[in-house]
């Protein structure tokens, strides 16, 4: 494991390297199976689009799904398929590089494998890891998967829209989060009904202009 | 990796034969996280308590938050930490079989780490494994993720409670279902609310009595 991890890391540092020659943020999107990354990144080609140029990595277990629901913003995406593979790893994303033109392009979302746990160990290059987590999955998910949210730049809580049906309790959510990385940037959002998603916009926005 | 498989098939075997001549059913829970686990089991405790001798390992990275929810029943229930770890292994389970007295038990449900990916790989010498996906993760799960569902008994389908605030489409989840296990039983619940407990209570219980 030990010896997976380093070659992971030398790689991963290869890929910081380059992107960071080019100026182009990358930003490593981690949630469980059905938080609603893809949601997320439909939203975000909506609104910035227009203003940057946005590339995606879609690593899936099998299926270009997700890679679909996004076509229709007619901007670069490549889809690595892991074959059962948990996580995405540098050496993947470091192949798929190529395909990209990266003297045009101002930030680059990777789009990781639905998993809360295994992800968080395996650094890809990116610039900073964000963590989605949804609301029906319940407040104590910090608390019990501490690695991403030790990890992450910032968390988006998505599907504030259904708390009122749920048990999910606000308070115990953000004082978990907390404990285990007390200045990290929450974000309450919904993606499919918009709420919240300014915050989150400009944030990034922040970010891309961060990398000139 | 076929090493660390092969090792731990050798060992679930013998968990299997264990469990098998103590007429112990156990059931391998596999879920994204939140999904509804815990709550299911607090749920199938309260109703078959006193029908049955339960037991509960519970697998978490690193509390033991769903245990404690579970001890009001007062029944055997053993922690294991996987300190990091994306799954349980047929190690592990072999370790703790000791602590409960498998020759006055009927069922030992085993609640593993959230992921949808990594445990269903990993034999712990089930019986079976269970699926258990929540509408709020979206109806492309079987699509997305299929091992699990290719090698689950059952499946149970949580939070359809919750189904007419979102996008849930009930017969692209069931069609995707079918093409990748056509016979698979799927149960349509509400923990939280207690739809459709009644049909996985009497297929469990029907399960459970085949040991004897």
């Amino acid at each position: 494991m030990k010896n997976i991890l380093d070659r992971n890391q030398n790689k991963a540092d290869e890929v910081r390297n380059l992107l960071s020659s080019k100026k182009v943020l990358m930003v490593n999107i981690i949630s469980s199976p059905g938080a609603g990354k893809t949601t997320l990144l439909e939203r975000t080609c909506e609104e910035l689009g227009s203003k940057f140029r946005i590339g995606i990595i879609e690593g899936d277990i099998t299926t270009d799904r997700d890679a679909q629901r996004l076509k229709k913003y007619n901007i670069p995406i490549v889809v690595i398929n892991t074959e059962g593979g948990c996580h995405l790893d540098s050496h993947s994303i470091s192949k798929v590089l190529d395909s990209f033109d990266l003297d045009n392009l101002d930030v680059l979302f990777v789009e990781n494998v639905g998993n809360l746990i295994c992800p968080s160990q395996f650094d890809l290059g990116e610039t900073f890891k964000l963590a989605v987590v949804s609301t029906t999955e319940g407040d104590d998910k910090p608390g019990k998967y501490p690695m991403l949210f030790r990890e992450a730049r910032a968390v988006l809580l998505n599907k504030i829209d259904l708390i009122p049906y749920t048990n999910f309790n606000f308070d115990s959510f953000s004082s978990d989060l907390k404990k285990i990385n007390s200045q990290i940037p929450l974000f309450e959002i919904s993606s499919t009904r918009g709420d919240g998603l300014k915050g989150w916009y400009d944030w990034i926005e922040d970010e891309i202009n961060k990398m000139h």
